[in-house]
């Protein structure tokens, strides 16, 4: 007999993740708030669901791949809401990003349900998605883990990085990390371009050394090309940067440069860029230097 | 008959390089300040000289390896210089990394005595120039460039960014984003371990994602390890950063995420940590933020 999953939130990232665990053989239930957008994973054998609690009916394992904690919230644990829908011992995997301290509020009003929780953020982007290599950052107990580790080895590569909370801190320290060498990237392209420099050139003298990275590679291919089609859109990085900074407070870090990058991409929305490829932040150092933007 | 090559400067860097060369048949004379570090390549070929400017004795290039711009200026240009003692229509060959100005200057300077003049400042450290795999960042005119490009591809990936300077731009560039990125990564990893998690094991996990590059691998590794044997000492990481920043000044430009970066590397500094390897910054945001380091 199949597994039985249910899937809530068929958008750019879950519709390919929805996709990929039909043809692995799991039995789909499948919610997503507009639901034109379940019509493929019905062609391919997924049953649609009226209201997402009726996603749980009869599945082991519910996944949450929706935009933010908000949302995840309402849906989860608001009136009519999946976990208390869920049967118990089943497990809740929210794949979304969101914060750490959600995520553990969330794990411990599951448990009230006697459902288990597992956080299971990714990195990859839409390619990654689509191509099943996603980076898979879970925070779950080590039998928690086991239980759902074949199933997640279906759209990439799980990690256990630590007990619930821990995917979720996982996915902050990765978007830091893609966040300031975004920054460090276009400050450093256009220090090639104003000293006279082809930033393209310089790119590839720098291939293969230290300063090499995917952020040069795509983000800063972006950059020359002036091309921010998202990609992942700077008010999405805005919200991470801004969950990993109010984390570092709570655990009483102070973080200088994460604050400058932050700061930069705030600028950046208020200047109307929100929806642009994080890499566009070039655009704001431009503005900054009295540069103009096209 | 053996193409002639003046090599001075044979320390960490200089010495596997000027190996190389002897490797595939050039005929070397070289010069260093400390004269033992000559004995290795004298046994495998080179004519070793007493005084720097006989390395110019009937070679068509010289090259200089020497760790920053003064000592460069001292030895090519100072009283018995290397440049004045080469032959009319012979070139220079600087691969320290020094500044973009200094290298103009030097430009013109030896074009006073009808010596060639080129910059090719190099990344990938020791290891690099061992494996002679370095990413070689070359500016020169593009007759310079066809004229050393066969003996730059002994030692590396020789690249032609542009005109004279424009290998040292590229250089400043190639640091920035090294040390910028060292830093994000260092941020990062805190910020995992203040959290509870490993921070090898999110290292781990975010393998392959757009967080990982050369210095999550290389850097990250020695942090997690608490291991800052250089490598690349921080005080050479400040110079760059220093070069950087002044440059972009020169040309107008503020930017403000390298300038964060730059003052933490001249604090950790201060505190004693400028021969550890850059990686080491880790340590001055240990001490930022109250927390003990070894």
């Amino acid at each position: 007999m199949k597994l039985g999953v249910g899937f809530i939130g068929t958008g750019i990232m879950g519709a390919p993740m929805a996709l990929h665990l039909i043809q692995a053989g799991f039995s789909l239930r499948v919610w997503n708030r507009s639901s034109e957008k379940l019509d493929p994973l019905v062609a391919a054998g997924a049953v649609p669901c009226a209201h997402a609690n009726e996603v749980a009916e009869g599945v082991s394992i519910v996944i949450c791949m929706l935009s933010d904690g908000p949302t995840c919230d309402a849906i989860l644990f608001g009136r009519e809401g999946v976990v208390q829908s869920m049967a118990q011992g089943a497990t809740v995997v929210v794949m979304s990003s969101i914060a750490v301290e959600t995520t553990v509020d969330q794990a411990r009003r599951a448990a009230e349900f006697g459902v288990h929780y597992v956080d299971a953020p990714v990195s990859g982007g839409q390619l990654g998605a689509r191509n099943a290599t996603m980076a898979i950052m879970v925070g779950a107990s080590e039998g928690d883990f086991i239980s759902i580790a074949q199933l997640l080895s279906v759209l990439g590569r799980p990690v256990r990085v630590g007990p619930v909370g821990c995917g979720q801190l996982a996915k902050l320290v990765n978007q830091l990390i893609v966040a300031g060498t975004i920054a460090i990237v276009s400050e450093a392209l256009l220090l090639a371009e104003r000293g006279g420099a082809s930033p393209a050139i310089v790119r590839e003298a720098l291939a293969g050394g230290f300063a090499d990275s995917p952020i040069l590679r795509q983000h800063g291919q972006r950059m020359i090309e002036n091309d921010f089609t998202p990609g992942g859109p700077a008010k999405w990085q805005l919200k991470d940067t801004r969950n990993a900074l109010s984390y570092a407070q709570t655990v009483g870090l102070s973080l200088p440069v994460a604050s400058m990058v932050d700061s930069l991409f705030a600028d950046m929305i208020t200047h109307g860029d929100g929806n642009l490829d994080h890499s566009g932040l070039i655009r704001e150092l431009r503005r900054r230097n009295g540069i103009a933007v096209a």
